[in-house]
């Protein structure tokens, strides 16, 4: 009896929406042979991570065995999949694999930080298949919400795996391929070990609806509306950008593209093919001499990004555009969960204005790009695994997925980031636990969540920030009084006089009180001088900052 | 004919949900006698007020005309309508007037600051009156999610004003006065001046429901539930509180109170005499030896407030309790714009624990305390008013509930928080703007929102903070070189040598190179070496952090 096993390892995107990152193995316990499948970014907020660019997964775990990596396998260019490729490349040096448009956008990242583009290998749609090791991988078309997503059918000698990358069921996806059951009935025939499947709309008891549903219903908006329209949705769903700029051409509007991500994706979607029979683009500075009810603009920032065109137009002109009473504002889209105060700052702008906003008004102008519930449970049926592992999704996404499939008979395991599932047997078996987290792009550098940067940030935010300065001579008796510096504190609180003074003079005490043995020990000393400044703060103006003492020694 | 005029200026809540302040004068122009109606709070978020406490409208102009100020009408007791009373009272020192539940709360909160609660008179429902100056002020009661909301009937010589507060058209509330249809058409018959209305609910399209209606759904939940539930709402919700514990009665069930607010708002409620009929509660010593499955909680914190009893419940044990593996939460509420991430770690806390969460699941669960679009159509129509002033809402509900008041004939006008108008003719004119913004509450301190302390607390947050030490003896000479403390920035970058000895290496550099003019001249010193630091950390570490220099001169 053969002791290789077949294994599955997410260390991001199984347990959080977004930083997407798994692996499977297959070979002997400890020294498999491993393919990644996808490699993506979660985004900072304020209430975790300040001043952090991107988040990844720690990849320690991969690193330790980056020998033993075949290949990586991106499934479609949202940055939640793709994101940290180029980050992460130089510790992994695996070969990546993708489909045309998606290994485009992998092929920019990668250039950006001077990795190789060859690295990149494009391969064409199932039944092409990459055969690395044990593993022989394809891609076969599965609708979502960007260009030539795809689900990976990955063979090995313990069965075929069905790993669905996001999707969706549309049958008229308007743009690129159409869910194609027959195939995936034919894919599934030979019966499949696991299926390991898309979570993220588990909750959403309605089937879902296709993106060429919304068609008309968005081509009678733009119709009927008096003056400018402005339209947001996400860059990457081209099928969207092509519903709404169709539709704006056949009112006889102008379409112009606003911001970097918005000319780039339609670029990249022409280039590589996948887009076609789009409207004719007009740039900005065309675009001011077009009268204003002939015009429609598509501007990326619909999750409310400060820089993104729309949340620059929502500020006053952005490259010559501004809009006016009477004009239309279009979300073409849904607010992620965190981003609503973005949002609904650029709403009450435009209010300012005058301008109208039209939200995705329960669904008519806006379709999510995810499987609901009766949508998976449909692919759980058409596929008919020997087992499900639930993916991409919180824990609660998680934890209902599951609960789904068990009550439609099928095997299923609440998998998350870091948990290793043996799928060798007839069950999903826990084998082990790898230590994962998140790991920060910040500026040039990447350091781990728990190094504590964030954290010391996070206590300046919070409590303010004190520098306490002494300077002791060379008989360790301070050299004229400790005095401070103070950011982000009240300049004055209870007794009316300067902060600052009163911490001067509060610490200036504890010098004069400190004997001898405190005035030679930094520590100590340091210690000291926190406590008073602590303290001293706490009865003046009722806070406990952040302390940091400089003592400086002459000799 | 009289120069005297009517006017209506609102400092907070005319531009923002939240920090409601409005103030009503009659008078010589520039001398008007005044009334405050409610001094609410708005609260603090990581994006833009790290480390505040509390939010309230900048009050300068009011205490510029303190002794003009009649009176401080409290139209009820939630925090964004009675919250910063206590904080500010010291400024304005008027009496205050509340019904007996909001006076209730009043008083605890002027007791808590050491002001005199003397100050608060309770004041009974209409037709019971306040003269002050040339204002009568009546209560009218009206529903809304607590307790003895009021509608304020204002008399002035120049006409009668309807002052909404909160409303919703609820004809059985469960707790406390139903909405009285006839009550208002009598108050209206003799003409309304102006009608100053809530607008929070104006995007909610569908007729709005009463809190009696979702009694039945949240009963048969409780009673089909095999273990322990957990039901969180806001604390101040009484008659929510009361559905939720008489379900849990019916289901055999004993109700445990958790989370300060919730016990005090239970007491608050039966002192004042607004609740009766709710079921004995036990202490959390007590649930523990109860059986789970008889066992109700009411726990404080449905916002996902880290605090409160949801979340530390979510965390593991809270007063002895601890959740279990088919246990039941119901979120009986609704997730306010900002605290989704918040309330969502809840829910996967409890999903890791095995616990079912329920949410509002589209309204069986929870009702709004705010009157819906053809709610609001409704009371335009009823109160038939000369004119409509829109309150309480972002600029975009403003717009959208004048838009509505004028499509039904009746002048409107969009007033946001500085803009005062004058009331005195047939349509409401703009007489002045005032300078109007935030103050913070931190610790125990207020200050302006422009103060830039808080705006030095983001930057540190985004940018991390490097504290540079310098020390120069008699002569300018640098005693020794230059040191660096850092905090919130990664320890080393490009160059894989600790970030400090960076920084103080091209710092000692500079102060090698700088001439004697700069060395005694503290500020160019200061700006040469945050500009070194600045640049030495952007090519280290790609960030250009937050710099305080210490320049210490022996003398």
């Amino acid at each position: 009896m053969s002791t290789d096993r077949l294994i599955y390892l997410p260390l991001g995107g199984a347990g959080e929406i977004g930083m997407n990152a798994y692996v499977y193995g297959y070979g002997t316990p400890g020294k498999e042979r491993l393919i990644v499948v996808d490699l993506g970014v979660a985004f900072p907020d304020m209430d975790t991570t300040p001043g952090v660019d991107l988040i990844f997964a720690d990849i320690a775990w991969l690193n330790e065995r980056r020998n033993d990596i075949e290949g990586i396998f991106i499934t479609h260019a949202h940055e939640d999949h793709i994101g940290a490729v180029a980050h992460l490349w130089d510790e992994l040096g695996a070969p990546i694999y993708a489909r045309a448009f998606t290994a485009h956008h992998a092929r920019r990242k990668m250039e950006e930080r001077g990795h190789p583009e060859r690295a990149v290998n494009t391969v064409s749609k199932w039944p092409e298949t990459v055969k690395l090791g044990p593993f022989t991988v394809g891609f076969v078309p599965i609708s979502h919400s960007i260009p030539e997503s795809s689900g990976l059918v990955i063979d090995t000698p313990d069965g075929r795996i069905v790993h669905t990358g996001d999707f969706k069921i549309d049958k008229t996806p308007v743009v690129g391929e159409p869910f194609d059951e027959e195939l995936w009935k034919e894919i599934a025939a030979s019966g499949v070990k696991a299926l390991v499947c898309d979570s993220t709309n588990v909750f959403s008891e309605h089937a879902g609806r296709s993106e060429a549903s919304i068609g008309k219903d968005i081509q009678e908006l733009i119709a009927s509306a008096p003056h400018m329209v402005v339209a947001t949705t996400f860059a990457s769903n081209v099928a969207r950008l092509k519903t709404i700029a169709t539709a704006a051409d056949r009112a006889g509007r102008s379409i112009c593209l606003m911001g970097r991500a918005m000319r780039r994706m339609v670029e990249a979607s022409i280039t590589t093919g996948v887009l076609d029979g789009f409207p004719t683009v007009v740039s900005p500075e065309d675009a001011a001499n077009i009268p204003r009810e002939n015009l429609l603009i598509l501007a990326t920032g619909s999750q409310g990004e400060r820089r993104a065109a729309s949340a620059q137009l929502s500020n006053g002109k952005f490259q010559g555009m501004k809009l006016k009473e009477g004009d239309m504002f279009l979300f073409s889209s849904k607010t992620i969960p965190g981003n609503e105060k973005g949002v609904i700052r650029i709403m009450n702008n435009f209010s300012e204005m005058g301008v109208d906003v039209v939200d995705d008004n329960a669904g008519k102008y806006h379709v999510s790009g995810h499987a609901n519930r009766p949508d998976i449970e449909f692919m759980h049926k058409l596929i008919n695994p020997q087992m499900i592992i639930p993916m991409h999704g919180e824990h609660r996404h998680l934890r209902e997925h599951a609960k789904l499939a068990n009550s439609n008979g099928f095997a299923a395991h609440v998998c998350v980031n870091g948990m290793m599932l043996n799928l060798s047997g007839n069950q999903p078996k826990v084998a082990e636990y790898v230590d994962t987290g998140r790991r920060y792009l910040d500026g040039s550098t990447q350091y781990g969540a728990l190094d504590g940067i964030v954290r010391d940030r996070l206590r300046m935010a919070l409590n303010g920030h004190i520098i306490v300065t002494v300077i002791l001579d060379e008989e360790d008796e301070p050299l004229g009084d400790p005095w401070c510096e103070v950011m982000g504190l009240a300049e004055q609180g209870r007794s009316h006089a300067p902060l600052v003074d009163i911490l001067e003079h509060d610490l200036s005490q504890y010098m004069g009180r400190a004997g001898t043995k405190t005035m030679m020990d930094d520590d100590a000393l340091e210690q000291g001088l926190k406590k008073v400044a602590r303290q001293s703060a706490l009865s003046e103006i009722g806070k406990k900052p952040e302390v940091t003492v400089v003592i400086s020694r002459l000799s």
